[in-house]
């Protein structure tokens, strides 16, 4: 059993092509002893984004505070406090926050990536 | 990708000795094509607690709304929004509402388990 609390684990930076993009806390992941799968809290600033990548992994995303969208495919969808994202394997992905809170949400992968 | 927002989502009442223990969201599960892990959310109401028992599986849990207590081994862990959880498997456990607010939580498990 393992108990934490998120203001007790430091956020690392999220880099990409020389720019900080989030910070990352993972909450559960192998250090822990998970199995399968990692949990991890990202946050991101007004007007930041995520690197648009894609990877063979799945993420599966659930939004805790702030406001933004997530882009895919062309598509684009709302992000609110409450909102679910299942994100397949290989599927290409952005968020952004377009709000003026922090957008945080989780994500959990396969242990393997975190 | 799936998008989806939970207030759409009709939560399902957790059913243990007659009683209902909690409501049940699957967030994200098989049926969207998840296929390592199942994200479900999880509210208990005010005085209410989880049943009390252990499995084969591990749980990621991280606390959203509300707050409470785990219990686990003899210990007791408080729970608050912002805390995070692993159970290995095997581990007992029982969450309990200890608060005048719903106890709200994400509880992450194999996908085969959901």
């Amino acid at each position: 059993m393992i108990v934490k609390s998120i203001q007790d684990i430091i956020p690392v930076p999220v880099e990409a092509d020389g720019a900080v993009h989030a910070m990352k806390r993972i909450l559960i992941g192998s250090g822990d002893g998970a199995l399968l799968f990692s949990m991890r809290m990202f946050d991101i600033a007004p007007g930041g984004c995520s690197p648009r990548h894609r990877h063979n992994f799945e993420h599966e995303i659930y939004v805790v505070g702030g406001s933004g969208t997530l882009s895919s495919a062309g598509e684009e969808y709302l992000l609110h406090p409450g909102t679910s994202v299942f994100i397949a394997p290989d599927e290409e992905h952005q968020l952004r926050n377009s709000g003026t809170d922090t957008l945080r949400f989780l994500c959990i992968v396969p242990r393997e990536y975190e």
